[in-house]
């Protein structure tokens, strides 16, 4: 099948769109006008080897993953997604029909979060390449510069070990997200991408503050604890630092936090949110409590998920 | 240098953006409300050994490329470009400093075309590539699919030979699209990347027409004479298939043609305006004409420039 058939069997597969006055097939798309809000717009790629392994993952789950990561950016914004762009650079070892298995995965999130596929690129590559720009919309975005001494910070489910299966089949947190910036509860957030410490820290240095993290009470994953073989210490170290939770990190002033945990539970009930510590005055830096007591920095501690080779 | 120490050196390179309320630096950036226009969104990948030859090619003229193939499409709809994002899989064989020297070229020609860099991504890689998604605003967009039987068909600049330098170093037709759009003189428009035969029959297939075109008016480029040696049925054939050119192929119903001349003289007195055929009702397919005859479809037509290996 050459580029031309392909691109035609995708946009059978692609639904008519609600947000693009013009969808795939020109030069360009054009987005309706966004009322209600601004436009917030996450560009995040995937490539084959550093972000998934071709071989242990079905072309569905890259699909899936790939569309999942952005919408996860887009969340940490508080946004509601609305639209996406695709540029896919295919090697030969990727065939046509694993390319449009790779469209389903991907179609079947953006129909659960209705989030309309606008447009693309297909290019020829010896590895395989997907970058994915995802628009969305909202009145107030959640930055990382917010946060305030005295704020809670809070986490939503469990951390670590996400290498085992999480990171492929998360769900992003979009709904969370969303709640969050319109109850104006969260003054700063972050998804956690590069581990619990490292994306904590990009929070920290952006808004020009510190933290202080209660290392009994961060949630760890039952797969961070399977790939530690019981041993706490090392569990404890997957899930600040294992990466690719795409969990919501975000912090909350203390007058919001009664409020938010009751709503919390009934809108999600599944959805565990834990209370893992406190923004200092402190220069951009984490303390270690236990206890109600300062210790070191735990063992075990990675440097983060690193995407360079 | 590492991830963070060279988004850093980045972040220091691209100037305050005018139309992001939010830039590089958070999960996502926020593009300020479009007035007068719709949003018109196009998105392009190069990849190291398709688009281009890391050794053959300085990284400045690499971080050209890949925003002016973009800023081509945009052209192309006749939209004023406003702000881009862009992913980059870095191979360790790009350096840190070349990333920076890729980012230097790239910012050069936006400037130039006061666009703003709002965001992106920096992945780890084998091979390089660089996805775009470029935004833009217009009134009007100018489609591939408005062309009317009796409209005639036009190009700019001369075609061809592309690839021994054009290629690089070529300047997107941003304002002449934009002029085409605003005077409503364009019915149907797309940017030659394929080669002006494929460019044209994608006209062709949207707008449900055929055209007519005049083989002795095609006008070709000194560089693809120079690559055919004299052989100027050679030549012909390059400049009709080559692809790479970046010139924009359009249609102008006759009642706008000989208004349009000298204010395009005026305007762009240094870009060719050539008339090289009719839409005529037929099926979309292009018939040859030389000197009001028809003819067989000219040798050395190639197939189009070919972006799978």
């Amino acid at each position: 099948m050459d580029e031309f058939a392909l691109i035609e069997q995708i946009k059978k597969k692609v639904p008519r769109t609600r947000y693009a006055a013009l969808g795939i097939g020109d030069d360009a798309a054009v987005l309706k006008a966004v009322r209600g809000g601004d436009l917030v717009v996450s560009t995040d790629m995937l490539v084959e080897g550093v972000d998934f392994i071709l071989k242990k993952l079905s072309s569905e789950k890259i699909g899936r993953k790939a569309l999942a990561v952005n919408l996860s950016d887009l969340a940490a914004m508080g946004a509601e997604p609305l639209a996406f762009v695709i540029s896919i650079g295919k090697p030969r070892h990727a065939s046509a029909q694993w390319v449009l298995r790779f469209y389903d995965g991907l179609l079947t999130l953006a129909r659960e979060f209705r989030v309309d596929c606008i447009g693309g690129d297909l290019s020829g590559a010896r590895e395989l390449s997907v970058s994915i720009t995802v628009f969305g919309k909202t009145r107030r975005p959640v930055t990382r510069g917010g946060a305030e001494p005295g704020d809670w910070i809070a986490v939503t489910g469990r951390l670590g070990g996400s290498i085992l299966r999480h990171h492929c089949d998360f769900t992003p947190r979009v709904r969370e997200g969303i709640f969050l910036a319109k109850k104006s509860a969260a003054t700063a957030m972050i998804d956690i991408s590069d581990g619990l410490c490292q994306d904590l820290t990009h929070i920290l240095r952006a808004s020009g503050v510190g933290a202080a993290l209660d290392l009994e009470r961060i949630p760890i994953s039952a797969d961070a604890k399977k790939l530690s073989c019981g041993n706490k210490a090392k569990a404890l170290g997957r899930a600040l630092s294992d990466g690719e939770d795409f969990e919501l990190l975000f912090t909350v002033p203390p007058r919001c936090k009664l409020a938010l945990e009751p709503e919390w539970r009934r809108r999600f009930p599944k959805v565990p949110l834990t209370w893992i510590g406190r923004i200092e005055r402190e220069t951009p830096r984490i303390r270690w409590m236990l206890h109600g007591k300062l210790v070191p920095a735990p063992k075990f501690l990675k440097k983060g998920f690193g995407h360079f080779r």
